[in-house]
């Protein structure tokens, strides 16, 4: 609806991949609804994934033994944190929903994804204990996890050789959205577009294009282990 | 046994942690035992952890459209992947044992080391279909996770609020190491080491000695569904 905002991170090297239409297709649709849109688009930004000392400006608490939860932490705190996870931090704040587009790379997000969740989701900005879970400090957001596979559907089976596809969501939408207090939105799965046809790949951005039209009646999942592992 | 090789990728950025020293202890009984032990310090390293075509050298197959997956398979064919990822492909050939040290960020590794994952493990050294999980390239070798949690061993119980530690296990050893046809070694954790004394975190290390001992007369886990969700 109209004044919602959007923030996409999205995380392929290729805008003429079916990930990149995913997310152009979003943009669109967001878009027209009236949604106010922001694309983190982390390989042309150059999205720096590693945790290092270089993401505190200033001095360390503790220079002696370095601390990297503690001391951004602290840098939060004191806006001490380097100017691109202020950034991120500031999109992450106005953004009503998050959306996750990436391919899956070993059963989870590309390094440079996690990389973002790594270094912008500080203690302090989404959680401090005993804000975490459903009192994390990102509670009343929305987020969606949209990613294409190699593996076929059938092999993310329950019976199949990679298991149940909703054993590798746990530790996304769980262990990282949920820990914030992030309500979760059923994921969005294009199951191994590289083995389809043009068609069947047009298909796929088209029934995006069309849940994302109803997106905003969507009910969250219930993020416990039931969902997951039934 | 003397001339078994271990290779140690390691993610920590201080010496002086309780993941520092874990990986000092490995190195320290495993040469003992006469084994040739190498570490990837990964963030000693700069290890770059963002898949891009930098990891391919000279020309690609389609400049017009990047494929990651297909470049770097067929750049490793005619020996054109980038340096850094010939040395670590190196090590990993010669080990006989791979051990992960590293801190839990977010139910995963921290993007450092799922960097490593993604641009190490390239199609046609470590897996070419059908030679995946147990026909994998990487059979008759042996992986081990050893990392530190935040949350302490009662959240990460079955019925606690961050769900079974095996469930966080699922994408790193089933859907990395056995996809590589690798076999695993039961994790090594150790809980919440922030929040205990340091005589506890002494004891840590000598439980993580006391293991290494023994670590070769080791049968592998069972890795299938039923060790992680059963």
């Amino acid at each position: 609806p109209p004044g919602r905002k959007v923030l996409i991170v999205y995380a392929h090297q290729e805008p003429k991949s079916l990930n990149g239409s995913l997310k152009r297709v979003a943009v669109e649709e967001l878009s027209k609804q009236g949604c106010s849109v922001t694309v983190s688009d982390l390989y042309a930004m150059h999205f720096e994934p590693r945790a290092t000392r270089n993401d505190i400006v200033g001095c360390l608490q503790n220079s002696e033994e370095f601390n990297y939860g503690v001391e951004t932490w602290e840098a939060y705190k004191r806006g001490g944190l380097s100017n691109d996870l202020i950034e991120e931090q500031k999109k992450v704040q106005e953004a009503d929903l998050l959306i996750f587009q990436f391919p899956l790379y070993w059963f989870s997000m590309p390094a440079i994804m996690k990389g973002w969740m790594d270094r912008v989701l500080v203690q302090g900005f989404a959680h401090e204990f005993p804000n975490c879970y459903d009192s994390g400090l990102l509670k009343d957001k929305l987020a969606l996890f949209s990613f294409t596979t190699g593996g076929s559907r059938e092999m993310y089976a329950k019976g199949g050789i990679s298991g149940d596809i909703r054993y590798v969501l746990w530790p996304m939408q769980h262990g990282i959205m949920h820990f914030c207090g992030v309500k979760v939105l059923a994921p969005h799965i294009c199951f191994a577009p590289e083995y389809v046809s043009e068609e069947k790949r047009k298909e796929m951005l088209i029934a995006w294009a069309h849940r994302l039209k109803t997106l905003w009646k969507e009910e969250p999942i219930n993020c416990s282990p039931e969902w997951y592992f039934k």
